[in-house]
């Protein structure tokens, strides 16, 4: 997507090899514009997928997503990041290991707003070893609902992630790929 | 807002006299369509009021909050919940208590996103005691900006928050005013 690319260049900072702040137009502070225009990209390049929900994992992942479900007339759900186990009938969970942050948390799932005639767009704002997305198409799966794809806004395409979830068969469409951040420049794989 | 009110009385549950549950279509499921309705009506009531910044405090705030950026066409600003203290130049915190969970965070600016001339809208989901409005208050006065009002979706007005922040002298606009939830009922203030 040449606007978030271009966005990317202009505001994006390579803090080091393996991490790009882009927390004024994304994370900290959020441009509403770029995030309509990413949430038509994602409806648009999903549009013949029978969709039915759109998830994403909060926090960063909810202003694309929420404009995405827009675009698309489907609810979004918003897994949430626990730090402990709830024990109840009507909550999923599983563990998620946080690279950015060397911590867990347990991702967690009211079991009513996902069901088996569900067909659900994953949307999340990084990709970079796909722990998160992972975590998310298990608790989809535990409901018997179907994973049509999974939506990134920008994946660090020196990590793993891609890899692992294409090798598991899952549709993966990132708007920007970062081949490399080395010396303070960023750098894109081409389309 | 008669669609908010319609849909709380529709699907909000009240699990006592202090809380109300409004998962199934703002807090872990979203209705998107409600929630640009609700963007919208923030934009139109405050459409006088110069507004420069969106401010919401993560996470169930960020929804609702970029429609009204998107709608008003200025950028969104998502104050973090820190668990710890962050000693650095640029970022700026101020200790909230939380009143459902009975715990305390560091409400967390990065001081670039709200300068002095900057005229803020805050929006959050509920309004009780008012605790999370008056800190994400503390932190944009602090950078020298105007708040020039408070937009809340669901008010409990049986709690002492409204009038702590009108007392004060700021603006709120409450779109859901709840008077009573006793015995499983929910009962809105009369507009």
């Amino acid at each position: 997507m040449r606007e978030l690319k271009e966005r990317i260049l202009k505001d994006g900072q390579a803090l080091n090899e393996a991490v790009l702040k882009v927390d004024s137009f994304i994370n900290h502070q959020v441009d509403p514009n770029l995030m309509e225009n990413i949430g038509k990209t994602f409806a648009d390049k999903f549009a013949d997928d029978g969709v039915t929900k759109v998830v994403t994992i909060e926090s960063s992942g909810i202003a694309p997503s929420v404009f995405t479900a827009k675009a698309m007339n489907v609810k979004l759900v918003i897994l949430k990041k626990s730090t402990s186990k709830i024990l109840e009938d009507n909550i999923s969970q599983t563990e998620v290991a946080s690279y950015t942050k060397g911590t867990e948390y347990q991702l967690t799932l009211n079991k009513k707003y996902i069901n088996r005639n569900d067909r659900v767009l994953i949307i999340d704002d990084f990709l970079a070893r796909g722990e998160a997305a992972q975590g998310a198409i298990r608790l989809i799966e535990a409901q018997g609902a179907e994973v049509v794809g999974v939506g990134i806004l920008i994946e660090k395409a020196f990590q793993s992630g891609n890899k692992a979830l294409r090798d598991k068969g899952y549709t993966v469409c990132s708007l920007a790929r970062i081949k490399n951040l080395s010396d303070g420049h960023i750098e894109f794989l081409e389309d």
